[in-house]
């Protein structure tokens, strides 16, 4: 498994769906519907979870496989989202950090 | 700036929640009902817009402001999601693009 | 088929939720997730269409049947939040459309 | 106040929109997106809150102002959803009930 770095994510991502002809469905607008989407359906598996139970979902086969699945999802469709808006994703966090950093210093 | 890489940004993360005893709330409940929010946020950018308004987002400096920063809060919650439950989210994808590859041919 | 109105179906709710034994996992917090996971189900028949093609989604027998039950699940837990935190929905509606029409005057 | 049942809000909430000229903006797929952010914005209210706070949130002002607010906004967006495709929500809501009581009979 090689390419496993963002850039390269994102590069398979484009080929996947250049070779379906998805391109004229992934507006900013629908990947960002699709993305939320995504994000629910991780919701969805923590919903009736307390929050103890939450903490151990990893222990199950099946719901680890789930969560694993879904944060797939949610990544996938953020790379696309940031690949067709020229959006940097790893550049966008830190700047947000140190400007959290800076507005709520620690106590 | 440093430390850009998605482990860097995950440790940078963690000290900024631990620095403000955030930890008892970070469940992973919480996380995906957070990252969940975070996502509708960046819908709400596009909510009113049509397919062809969207793809023009970035060319006015508020929006494109606003959507780098609400793409750093998705990566944030989703970073810090997985590390509570130790999932690697690049790994995730590219299993997830391989499975993919394999079910769904290309044409 | 009778009791169509709203706290007629908040007790049907109520009365299938106990029935289950339900109640314990229906707190606000799991409620309001829950609504935001049906909603963003409704999202998902619509994150590829067009417009126009979402305009004609009734058209079609088995999108027309999604849709309506994917409402049916919204208002479902929309009620019943309602119901847990003893809030009135249309009355709440009702207080926000006047004060809409108050500081939103029509041009 | 007048008008409160379900059939009077559709009216005014029509109204209000044509008032504006928003029709244009009001397909079914920016109506489903906007209630997706509204159902997130009540979830944001309780995503840090345990179970047993989330159970507590109407006794505070501010959140109960807050609560009542998202309730009204999500409706308001179903109401409107349902208006432009022709779905009737309580008949929607108690059909699935009745298959509900039908599929999961109580124990």
């Amino acid at each position: 498994m090689t390419d496993q770095d963002i850039a390269g994510l994102q590069r398979r991502l484009a080929e996947f769906a250049a070779a379906r002809r998805w391109e004229p469905y992934h507006t900013p607008k629908n990947l960002a519907a699709a993305l939320s989407v995504e994000a629910s359906e991780l919701v969805e598996i923590f919903q009736w979870l307390t929050p103890e139970e939450s903490a151990r979902v990893m222990e199950d086969a099946d719901s680890a496989h789930r969560v694993t699945d879904e944060v797939a999802d949610v990544l996938a469709y953020l790379l696309q989202f940031c690949e067709v808006l020229g959006v940097d994703p790893l550049k966008a966090l830190a700047a947000k950090i140190e400007r959290n950093e800076e507005r709520f210093p620690a106590p």
